[in-house]
Parts: structure tokens; sequence; C-alpha cells
């Protein structure tokens, strides 16, 4: 292998000796840990790491050579676990309808290399946000629901996304609810922002629901899509102090400065390696300092 | 009436020359302002205005005088009005169970002078915490919850609290249900703290379900207790981030530490006459910089 | 006068009745008052005041006779003040040099509509950013400071800004002090983002300073530029949690964040007359919720 | 050893392989590593490690035959390194001048057995805060600063603190400047809370200099004491934001809330072994999800 920069991401049940075993085996075979960041749920005795590595020069493994290697471990250890080499980066479907902020955000971030992603086309179900994709030079297809069904439109935008290799589906405000097949086919690589403080108004219009009830902080909150619509694992919550003066325009123009945050960090802490999914749980390990 | 600090909270229909009829009457009565807050609610065109005056040797009204004509104003305008002539600080009780920090909080801030009120007493369902108020030499009333009634219970508390003429109860953590007669009573003068970001996770066990659903933020909420358990107007909200790492018990002291300031600043903004309520809202004027 | 939002910035020393003199003002000449906000420095006793005011057909006066009516006014009350009607939006340049964030996110409030105001023109010493200027429809003026003297460089800006009715300048991290003349010629309408929380960290490479001393929160600030770097009206500040883990890179990038958030909301508050400047400080009012 | 809790903090130059031989090291001991927290320095290449391990039956070692085999490793690998076996807890000496909110604070955390340490004594320079330390049962000791030297105080001091064996020093809002001999007997055993946001504001007065400013935010930060004036190693921070409206009063009562906060969690920190001194830094781990 070339010197890169390799991620694990490790999930087993705790036992002893585990953190000596994992580090070993990584040295043993030549390379730098960078960075080792481990958690133990200590109700139900999980363990979690993510682990980078760089190879030198004393690393003669191939990439399939490493992967055995650790799959025999995995096997005495139980370990549930992914790899990313750092070599290609990963493609990135970002989903809209009307709202702008969100897109906007993404695609200037992209285009100034902070996110580590290819951004390769932005689907939405209205025309509206096409120049936005265009003004940033990435592929808009537009995919409306109508007189066609929505299975339908499922159906080619997940053609659309297999064809394209599509790594991860940013759902940007896109205010469609998705079939439990689209959410099973792209399992743990969508990504919502809901605008709200889950758990707290779930569901539809939320701004307009925090002024009804009078809330003294408003939020959003970034989680993956499942089957339950907002039940998914949360990656990212922001929240900000609102006041009785402010009006629910108000509410959702404070609202969206904190959604543009949050997914961002979201999209951000996906595409580091830096999350686990456990059950209903996302484990979001902090940005080690390298 | 000798000089003093006089605060009235005003409500009425919104309505053209408001507030120059207003700040009118009190010119001409003589008085200085010392800070006029106004809020009107653009959608059902409510006014709100909390003003603050001081009276001096010009003044020659008496308080009934005042009211008297303020009252002649208040019919030709609707108004809905309360007024503190701050010669009187509030007498407050505060209302436990088994949690301490809330009460440890509220009596060193009310014996620093940092509360402008008198707390006549404690009282709790369970024994545990009298010695804390006894520590701060607040009296402490045990009113237990067993083969007596609940009914029979709040019976006795409501007696207590007229007897010795309280104005406000703060539920400081006192885990107990209060019934529609016992908060019919008084209307507008309990406050709660939830221990959780309502309305997310209302009822029991908050910190037990944040952990369950993975939030990354956790909140408190201070409210007035109406019927609806956890639906009165809410005051003041706080929250913190937490992360996988944060255990049950974790979360439970970042709560504390939440819940403590948001019932501490709650309680000060119902004794300073911040607060109007309005309907199922609280409007909370900020401290004008007096 | 046309049906408008009117708004008056007022200054004032505090004096008895100022509030019933100046809203019945506003009353008798027919105009509705749609928020009214006063602010009393208790210390120095100046009395500040922001009305916003709607004219109906009542409203028989042209602006220049509303204008010689405050007046008379403002003598009597030694009242400084200025009026927006809310026809014309105010012309902004934005200054940039090679960081993009700021421009990015200013462009595209502008372009949603979020930013009341028309943004005439970006002006860089560096023509990095011209691609994004162009992207958003606004033109790009590159005033490069090279063999040519600032002075020169300050003028030609001066003269461009003039020409084009500049109402306001905006020097998103524009990397260069400006001359006392400059500051002069747009006193009071120039605002600056400083990369750190003033007055920490106040001149260059703030976070890189930041990392040195170990601070567990960074910030940003913006504020109007004056004669003395970085010691202007502040206007708006925040910041967000750091840790040992968070490199000179990574300070960066969550500063960046923070700049963002903070310049937007600083232009906007200034678009919207909330900011009475009084000496080295900036009194501004919260958005009133009309 | 019986079952205990032991925390290892180590710091040396960063190493192939080292997570790996540390972590087998206790593994073959027989420790279980209950969790394991590293920070690698980019800059400098140092690598800091937090560890905490539980011995079972199978540990046969005694303290100071494990001590003199990590001795050995630790030569090897130039590691500075210290461990607490949770045996005994600290002892804690709080001192104070007038102001009282940390130290109810610190006490009332300390009686409900939130701070993992024995207070032994409260020492002020005035008198003034006897009384609350009475309250809680902890004894005072008055250790004026007059006619008598400040270098005899400190010499009493020291002696009263050698003689009880204090672990930590907590300065809770104590007035008075510490000689380099003082600090240098107690090195990075001292906590100090200074009412600003370092490094703004250093030395006197930050709320008078802060309403001057007229900053948006306001804060405090601990931080362990050095020579230098406010210069030591930084251990939390926080802000809260205030308004022109904030009177110097105002900010001194939203700052005590802030203060208190930070200074509880910096002692926390400290108490748990959470925190390595690098330099001028504090590397502080978060709590680990035990």
């Amino acid at each position: 292998m070339k010197p890169q920069l390799v991620t694990f991401l490790i999930k087993c049940p705790d036992q002893k000796g585990i953190i000596a075993t994992l580090t070993n085996f990584f040295f043993k075979e030549g390379f730098n840990i960078i960075s080792s960041q481990q958690y133990t749920n200590s109700i139900d005795r999980t363990f979690f790491m993510r682990i980078r590595l760089t190879s030198d020069v004393s690393v003669h493994l191939s990439k399939s050579e490493l992967e055995q290697r650790f799959s025999v471990l995995s096997e005495t250890y139980q370990i549930s676990w992914q790899v990313d080499y750092g070599r290609k980066k990963q493609n990135v479907a970002i989903m809209v309808s009307h709202t702008s902020h969100n897109l906007y955000d993404l695609l200037h971030r992209y285009k100034e290399g902070k996110l580590n992603c290819v951004v390769k086309m932005v689907v939405g179900n209205h025309l509206k946000l096409k120049p936005v994709a265009e003004m940033f030079g990435v592929p808009f297809y537009h995919k409306p629901i109508g007189d066609k069904t929505k299975e339908q439109q499922e159906k080619e935008v997940t053609e659309l996304f297999d064809a394209e290799g599509i790594d991860l589906v940013v759902m940007a405000r896109y205010m469609q609810i998705l079939s439990k097949e689209f959410v099973h086919h792209f399992k743990n690589r969508i990504i919502n922002i809901h605008h709200s403080f889950l758990p707290a108004f779930q569901g539809a219009n939320p701004y307009k629901r925090a002024y009804e009830r009078g809330v003294k902080l408003i939020g959003a909150t970034a989680h993956y899509a499942t089957e339950d619509l907002d039940e998914g694992p949360i990656i990212e919550q922001g929240v900000e102090r609102v006041s009785h003066e402010s009006s629910p325009t108000s509410l959702k123009n404070i609202g969206a400065d904190i959604e543009t945050l949050v997914l961002a960090k979201a999209v951000n802490c996906h595409l580091n390696n830096q999350i686990i999914i456990d059950g209903n749980k996302a484990i979001v390990f902090p940005e080690a300092g390298e």
C-alpha cells in the first residue's frame, strides 16, 4: 500500500484486552496510529473504536490482504467494521425542494474544498433551485412528483444514484417522506435535516408550532433517515435563543441559520468517518487533533 | 406617595396612540418613566407594556387615587393590568421532594439578597431536605402524601399558604402532579421546573428518555403550572451539549446545572414583574437597564 | 406621504416626559406606532429610542415638513436623530481579500432577499474572489495595493463608492488597515468582522494566538471601523466551544462559521436601523416583533 | 491489589506503537481497561493518554510493584506520568475573600456528594464568609492580610495546608495576588476563577471594563495559577449573552452564574484526573462514558 490515511470504524462486544489486541494488530502490520478513539457503552458493554492509521514503506500488505487478516481477528472478537482508505472521495447527492439556504451552504463549502467529497448532483422535486446548482457548476436533475406516482419517482432517483455511484444522500430540506424501500436501499447513507430540536415538534410545520407553544429556544436536528419519520439516529443538534418578539417568519429565519450549520456539521462528520451507528443512536467521535 | 418604584404591567387591544396615551397619563400624574417596554403581537393585534415609574414630591396621589384614575383609562382602552409598588416583597414558598440542587441555589440567592422576595417556607412531601431549609434558617413543613389522600395534603398546603400570604409557589423539583383545584387557586403564581427542553420529553424520566433517544443537547424548562402537565406558559429554557459518552447519570448531573440556572432566572423574572401571561404564552420582558 | 414604514433613531439627554412627548408628536401627526423601543443609560442619563411608524391617509405631511416639525422638537430636547423612510434600499459595497466564506454568505442572503439592501459591488485588493462575485451577478472591482501606494488605492475606492452612492461598506475579511481619512469619510458606515472575541486577540493572527493560549472557546466580533484598529463599537459577537484537539486549522474552520453568522447578523441590524452609536458603544435594539 | 479504579495520566514523545505498548502493558498485568483516551499534538509530536483501569483477582501486584514495572517502561519511552488509585479522596482547601457565590456552590456540591474530594477547610483573608463555611460544617480559618505582611500570611497558609495534607487549592474569588513562592509550592495544584473570558480583560475590574467596552458577551475562565497573573493553563471557560441594557451590576450578576459553573466544572475535571498540563496549556479529556 502506498502512504495514505486509513480509517477503521469498529464495533464489538467489550472484552478484556480488546484495545491492546486491536492496536497491536495494526502496529505489527506496520501502521502508525495517528489517532485512536474508543467508547465503551457501559450499559450494554459494547465497544466502539475509530482508529486512523498511516502506512509507510514497511507496509507491504495489499488492501485485500489487510482486510483478510483483519477478518480473521474480527471473527474471533465478533467485530463488525468498515474501513476507508481515503483514496476515493465519497459521491454525494443533495436532494432539495424549494428552500435554498442549506443548498447554498453545502455547495459553497464543497466549492471551497471544505467538504471531503464530490457533489455529483442536486436532485429537486421542483425546478426552483436549478439555478443555484448551476451557479456552482453542479448538475441538477428535476424529478417531480406529480401525476407520476411517488413510487415511480423514487425508482428513477434510485437508479440515477446507483448509476452515479452515490455514497451519501443529503436531504437539504427535501420536503418529501421517503418510502421504506428507498430508505432501506440507502441504509445509514441518508442524512436529513429536521427544522426542530427533536424530539420536540416532530413532523410538519415545526416553527409554527414552536411559535404557538411560546418556546424560548428553537433548534434543528440532523439525523440519519429511517422508516419512521424523524426517528433516526441523531448526528447533530443546535439551538438558538428566541423571544416573544420572534414572529413565525423571524423564527424561520433564525432557524435557517441553525439548520445550515447543523446539517453541514453532520455531513462533515459522516464524510470524515467519525460516525458509528448503534441501533437508534449515532456514536459521533469528535474530530481528532490530527 | 413616597418616592418608590412602581411597575405597571398592561395588556390591551392594540390601538392608535396607545403608547402616547399611556405615557401621557403617567407623565401628567407627575411620574418619571424609568423604563418602558412594549410589545405588539402583530398577529392578534394585542399590545403589552411594562412601565416602571418613580414618583417624586410632585406626586400627591394615594395608591387608591392612582388606581382609580388608571381604572378610568383602562375601561376606555379595554386594558387589563396589574401594578406593583415595590413596597412589599413577595412571599415565596418552595415545594420540594428529594432533589436538592434547586433548593440550595434558590436559598443561597435569597440569603445573598439576589432574590427580591421573602422565602417564607420550604414544603416537602418528604423529610429529606429539612436540613437544607434549616441551614438557611427557613422554616420547613413536612406534608407527606401517604395513607392520607393527596387531596387532603393539598388542602393543608393551600391553607398554610393562604395563612402565610404566599404570593408565589416555586416547585423546585417537587415530584407530584398538582390537582386542578390547587393550580386554579394559585393561578399564574406557580412556577415549575421541568427537567427537559419542552415540549421534548414531556412527562416522567426525561433524562432516561433523552439517553435512549441519543440526543446531542439536553435542556430544562421553567413554566407556569397549569392543569395540563408541562403545558403551561414557558418562562425560560436552557440547554447544554452532551454526547454519546454521557451516561444517564451524567445527563442527570449536567441537567441539574441547567435546571438550577433556568429556575432561578424564571423566578427572578417573575419577582421583578417582567412577565405578562397571554393565554398559553409568557411575554417575558428583558431586564431594563435601570 | 404614501403608506410606508418610517424609522426614527433618537438620542437625547434623559428628561421627564420624553417618551410621552415623542410618542405624542408622532400620534398627533397621524402616525401609527408599530413598535417603540427605548433605552436609558442610567449612568450618564442618556435616552435612546427606536420608533417605527406607518403613515396612513390621515398623514398629509411631506418628508420635509415632517423633518422640519421634528427639528423644532429636537432643538427643544437636544435630540440627535436620523430617519429612514424605507423607500430606498441602502447601497452596500463588500470589501474582500482572499477569504471567501463571508462573501458567499452575504451574497447568498442578498440573492435570497434576506438582506434589505442592494449589493452594488464587491471590491477586492486581490483577484481571487472575482468569480464568486460574478456567480451572484454582482460587479467586482479589482483595487490592488502594490507599487501604487495604499493612499492612492483608498482614494480610488472612495471615489468609486461616492460615485455609486454607497451607504454601507462591509469589510468581509478585507485584510487591510484603513486610513484615518477613509474611516472618517465613511464614519459609522463601515462594518468589519474581526476573527476573535474582542478585546481578546486584537490584531493579527488571532486563531494562531488562541491555539497557543489554549483557550476553550473561540469567537468573532463585528464592529464599526474606527481609527484605532479593532477598537470600534461592537455590534455582535459569537463564540464556539473548542478543545485541545482543535488544531490551528480546525480553529480557523470553526471560526469561519462564527464569523459568517456574526457578520450577517451585524449587517442585518444595521440595515434594519436597529443601531444607535453612542461613543464607543453600539446600542443594538433587538428585532421588534412586527 | 483489591478491586479499584486506577487512573494513569501519561505524557511522552509520540512514537510508533506507543498505544499498543501501553495497552499491552496493562493488559498483561491483568487490568481491565475501562476507558482509554489519547491525544497526539501533531505539531510538536507529543502523546498524551488518560487510561482508566480496574484490577480483578488476577492482579497480584502491589502498588509499588506496579509502579516499579511501569517505571521501566517509562524510561524506555521517556514517559512522564502520574497514577491515582482512587483509594483516597483529594483534600481541598477553598480560599475566599468577600464574594460568596462560588463558595456556596462548591460547598453544596461537596455536601451532596458531587465533588469527589474532602473539603478540609475554607480560608478567608476576611471574616465575611465564615458563616457560610460553618453552615456546611467546614472549618474556616481567618488569615487576614493587614499590618502583618502578605509574606507572613502566605507562610502561615502554606504551613496550614501542608499540615492538613491539602492536595488542591481552589481560589473561589480570592482577591489576592499569590507570590511566586506560594504558586511554586503548590505547582499545578491551584485553580483560580477569573471573572472574564481570558485573555480579554486580564487583571482587575473586568466587568467594569466589559461594560465600558460594550461587549455583547461576557465570560469567566478557570485556570491553574502561575506566576504571571491570569496567564496559567486554561481549564474551562464559559460565556453568556449581554446587551446594552446590562448595567455593570447586571453584568456582575450574570457573570456570577458563569463563574459558578465554570469553576465547578474545572475543579471536577481536576478531581477526576481528566487534566494533563502541557506547558501553558491544559489538556482536558472529556468525561469518559464509564
